[in-house]
């Protein structure tokens, strides 16, 4: 069917699309260029940068007295994305630190509680696996780093698997059933895809909050720990603000009851109000529609990969199946560094590019139109098919 | 001399001052509270509101292309704080993570080069302590928390000493010329008094940016590794900002060189603006006339207290010292939570309260009158030798 499809189709999908005014929320140039990598940052939402502002207003006013209510927002913006997002419950879900330090506590907690192998992908996110390889140094533990077909039975013999819901390269997702003690890495899935982290047995999780939740670059992380776990994990950064009774600054560390003990030092609070007004469009809109446009999205894209790019020298390297995909597809092309700037530099689209040879393309639901999959793909083809992205000159950095 | 002085005296010193002016670059509501608790949070400058919004518009417009500016940005503004503040060498300091994080980080990375005892104060602040006491058990090395009578002793035997260069209770200054390794904590130093931590052989030193700085209400921290350090040191927090040719994504860690070593993961760029933001006043205004006049303004408030405090059952908290004090000065009172709460709810008056019974008055030099200290000692002495401080319900909290 992809062979006959129009722009007129693309622009028909939009049409009857229920998500389509959510589009008008955030901060879109119309002549700027089709904007596919909201998957690595996502769009500024208008209410953010009233609030933003609001808050900067209400930090010089308010002073010190304001804190009061701000130590609540890690908390309290967790339980949004908990409701929202995540299918967590009510504090389970803390927005703090970044994804890197998140794994750090709630891996070296489990860690700390009993020594074992750990568990990961070998093309797993970096900052994943050297976490990992920093804390299996730091314990005397061994760290397997398995391939996919592999991580299963490893999963089974180890102390903790490490590992991304939805993989960064691939954009594959995960099946639940991995065995054994698991911490996922939502970073690429929050917001995109329908979780259930309760529902699937979760114990353990991070993630992001500046791709589909666009709470902005850098934005902090959020950390999922099931409740019956709390109590019998400490986090190794034992910060003041995960200790019982924070302000009798007793002499003796005793962790937090509940999810507080995961906690570090003090959260940026202009930081949590950018989060909570992001999560907050995505509560709008509801998981259950994100995630259905996002596959129809993705697979428009597949199939127009299919009709136009295949038969160019692209090959997908996202699963074909809509529900094992996340919110990004990947293509890979011999000439795929050279495709990516050519891209950005002539054709006014902006994906990303992932070593060796991989383009990928995001499309978050919220402010992606099925005219701008229909773009990108078009224009991915007319540039490749004349041959200018071999204009670019060659990656200046060593590809490894 | 201080029995004689008048709010006329006070207005001189204001009419006299070179960094008057700077107030005004400040939101103030002149109808609002005496606030001498900046040295808890400092002030919104209304740059910063300004360069807060305008990063908004910019997230919004560049999207993920404005990364290769922003990546630079924990090392950019370090630099800023590096020169203005610290006196410390470009390469030499970073802002990212929390004082706290930062504090786990080069604290365990030198337990990774070499175990030993670990010392710190009794009575410093409580991250500093819990934090030490979980890498104390981690790494199976002593804590020894020590009086500030035996701290120097203490640091000659240790591996690493912790501790505030300004107390955060008495804001007494600690001399430089402890032995042994020592890892400053310069959150009530930074901005409040001159440092010199090349020309004082300080070799690692972590920091707030939200008190004198003027960062806002959790902003990111900073931390100094002396340059001759950095190549020694691995943190233990392998993210991937820290990791050497960082996009090549590898599959081994690899600790980058020089100070991007001790980075974790994405830092917070809305953050960053606003730090870089606060420190660049305090660079207009310089370190040594910004030092001289919290001397003053400290000095004047202890003229007051031993004029009309003294009398009332107020004792100094503080050192007499000018040269020994950083900037806030405390007052221990037998009724001091009472008369915490009554300034804030009857007198207008915003400092804060650490237990048990010290009341602390902070005056940051960029903001803070000679004719506030006037009225915040002023008012401090109306209210308590009214007895109406006396009607303020007792702590509510168990008081330790």
């Amino acid at each position: 069917v992809a062979d006959g499809l129009t722009r007129a189709d693309a622009e028909a999908l939009d049409a009857a699309d229920p998500l389509a005014p959510l589009r008008s929320r955030f901060v879109v140039d119309d002549g700027g260029p089709v904007y596919v990598d909201g998957n690595s940052l996502g769009r500024l939402p208008h209410a953010t940068a009233e609030r933003m502002a609001a808050f900067a207003e209400e930090w010089g006013s308010r002073l010190v007295t304001g804190w009061p209510d701000w130590i609540e927002l890690p908390r309290a913006v967790g339980d949004v994305l908990a409701e929202h997002v995540l299918g967590a419950r009510p504090g389970e879900v803390l927005v703090c630190d970044s994804v890197t330090v998140n794994l750090f506590k709630l891996a070296g907690a489990v860690l700390d509680a009993e020594a074992g192998p750990l568990v990961g992908l070998a093309g797993d996110f970096p900052t994943d696996r050297y976490v990992l390889e920093g804390l299996a140094r730091a314990h005397g533990v061994d760290l397997r780093l398995v391939d996919r077909g592999e991580l299963a039975a490893a999963a089974r013999d180890a102390r903790l698997t490490v590992v991304s819901k939805v993989d960064y390269r691939s954009g594959e997702v995960l099946p639940d059933d991995l065995p054994g003690l698991v911490l996922w890495d939502l970073s690429h899935a929050a917001g995109a895809i329908e979780l259930d982290l309760r529902g699937s047995g979760a114990q353990l999780a991070v993630g992001c909050t500046y791709k589909y939740l666009n709470g902005g670059p850098g934005a902090p992380a959020f950390l999922y720990v099931r409740e019956d776990l709390q109590e019998r994990l400490r986090s190794p950064i034992q910060g003041w603000f995960s200790q019982k009774d924070q302000f009798a600054m007793g002499p003796r560390y005793e962790p937090a009851a509940g999810i507080d003990r995961f906690l570090a030092g003090t959260p940026s609070i202009v930081d949590l109000v950018a989060v909570r007004s992001g999560a907050e469009l995505v509560a709008e809109a509801g998981m259950p529609a994100i995630a259905a446009k996002t596959r129809a999205l993705t697979g428009l894209f597949v199939a127009l990969h299919d009709a136009w790019l295949a038969p160019l020298g692209f090959a997908l390297a996202s699963p074909r199946d809509a529900a094992a995909r996340g919110g990004h597809v990947s293509l890979a092309h011999p000439d795929g560094w050279r495709v990516c700037r050519a891209l950005i530099e002539r054709a006014n689209v902006v994906p990303d590019f992932r070593r060796p040879d991989v383009v990928r393309f995001g499309f978050p639901a919220l402010y992606t139109r099925f005219t701008d999959v229909f773009e990108a793909a078009e224009r991915t083809r007319d540039l490749v098919a004349s041959g200018a992205h071999l204009d670019v000159q060659a990656a200046p950095m060593r590809v490894t």
